[in-house]
C-alpha cells in the first residue's frame, strides 16, 4: 500500500468509527435534542447509497465501510424518532 | 455517466449535504447537549484526511464534497465546544 494508500484507509476508518461514541452515548443517556432528524435523515439514506454504489461496483471497501457507517447511522436515526 | 455513477454522485451530495441541517440547527438553537464531542473529534479529523487523499490524488469530486463537509463539520465541533 502506498502512503496515499494509507491516508485515505485511515480516512475511512476514522469517519466510520466516528458514529460509534455518538450511537453509544445517545444509547445510554437517550438524549436526542441537539440532534438533527434532517441530518440523519439525509445521512442515512446517502450512506446506504453508497452502499448500494459499493455493491455494483462489488468495492469491498465501499461495501465493509458503508455497511457498518449505515448501521449506526440508522440505530441514530431510530433513536431520534422514538426518544424524542 | 453511468446509473453507477448517478448513484454515486447522489450518496455524494446527500452524505455532504447532511450537515447543512445539523450545523443550521445547532447554529439557531445552540443546543449540543445530545451532541457527540467524540464523534465530531473523529469525524472532522477523518474528513480533513479525506481531502488531503483527495488533494494528493487531484480528484476534484473528492476535493470539493471534503472541503464542504470539513467546514460543516469543524462549524459543529467548534459550536460544540463553546456551547456546552
Amino acid at each position: 500500500m502506498t502512503l496515499i494508500d494509507w491516508i485515505g484507509s485511515f480516512a475511512a476508518f476514522l469517519t466510520t468509527a466516528s458514529f460509534i461514541p455518538q450511537a453509544w452515548q445517545t444509547f445510554r443517556t437517550r438524549d436526542v435534542s441537539g440532534i438533527s432528524l434532517g441530518m440523519y435523515s439525509l445521512f442515512t439514506v446517502g450512506v446506504a447509497l453508497w452502499l448500494i454504489y459499493g455493491i455494483l461496483l462489488m468495492a469491498w471497501p465501499i461495501i465493509i465501510a458503508n455497511t457498518i457507517t449505515t448501521s449506526l447511522a440508522l440505530m441514530i436515526l431510530v433513536m431520534k424518532l422514538r426518544y424524542r
